[in-house]
């Protein structure tokens, strides 16, 4: 039976055209995969800030969604550690740090299998309906 | 003549596949436009987070590389303040706020026409060589 | 005639013990005064971070709460540009950068004389009463 | 014997006037506590958000000096939870996140027995002498 993180993901044609997978999500928490691609990588040669911030922040999205839909990114910070190429396949995994009243914080690793490529934390505000 | 912000963008295939064009650079600024595609939406029909982020993080990183190249962003941090749409025009925004060191802290907001759709601040560093 | 600034700084006891002047304020804007005294140092001889902090989040609060009161802060991040040492004068200058609803986005560089010392950006909220 | 944070903490007068007392330290973590005294409140009579951020920025320089001294604070986020209030006890908790090259990562907590009242995540750098 699909969910409300399972329908939010099958509209969400930006995730999907950057070949995101949703490996698992609930509870809080959520996987998401994206291989980086040759058109994903800036001019330093090394995949582009903004698509890791992308990954990080499409996990964050299925692990809120996951505790109550419909909620919104307000704010997110990432800290880049180090350099993914293409062909990496990265996995960001979303975790719940902390809720309050309609926020919550979030914390999401992106590794290439053991090797952390960027720290972000999210905060999250639950609206009563969809954004206009 | 090509500068050094010319051959980092002709070369950031993100960018460029993204539909990102670099308007004015120069003096530690830069502003970079993007049309909000279709396929960059997310499943609140709004414009995915990550891709506003990518918008800002290059005007970020042509505003850095005016200044001294290669420089890396380190880290960032961004507040959504309105939601974007399919079909709109984006103009990122950046500007060096200090530096110290090899370190910048770059100022960057996100506009549709008047309207402020998102507020980015960068931390960069520059490096004495291209990352391996 | 004292404004909702004035009284809130005059039941501030935290700035006041602190040493903290507010040179001026109005309009979204403030400007804070402190002295590092040598009981503000760390272990490492310099300001300690969370003086500085407090110094730029006072500031902050004096700027938003002259736009409408009572407005808390939310979040905030301060990046350290520069040590400062037992004796130095900083001066916390803050302003709006850009509000929306109920909520607003502050930047507030610290500086010694002409020289900054931190870069802190705080998000506000203005709410309907004080908090319980 | 003392080690790094203990010699740290021995000098450090800030973290002493404000009456902090480090609970235990050591291998990336360490817990810190401090009471809320009267004047330690600002004019919405709560705790000052820079006292509460003090109190998480030593914790946090316990954790990583825990692992290399001496180490800095470059930056620091906080989101502030729930408010405290004069009386009240306070407990910061941090522990290291991810650390790469001479940079970490590292998480801080703060909390009045069960209740969350910040979240702060702050960036190291790991020095080869004291600042000047």
């Amino acid at each position: 039976m699909a969910d409300a993180v399972d329908e939010m993901m099958s509209a969400d044609r930006a995730s999907g055209a950057l070949g995101m997978e949703v490996l698992e999500h609930g509870g809080g928490r959520a996987r998401v995969r994206m291989r980086v691609r040759p058109d994903m990588v800036n001019g330093h040669d090394v995949a582009h800030g903004g698509l890791v911030f992308a990954l990080a922040d499409t996990a964050f999205a299925c692990a809120c969604n996951s505790v109550a839909a419909p909620t919104l990114a307000a704010a997110a910070e990432i800290a880049f550690v180090a350099p993914a190429r293409a062909g990496d396949e990265l996995v960001a995994e979303a975790a719940l740090r902390t809720s309050f009243g309609r926020n919550g914080i979030y914390d999401v690793t992106v590794r290439r299998g053991d090797q952390v490529i960027a720290e972000f934390r999210g905060r999250s505000h639950h609206v009563a309906r969809e954004p206009r």
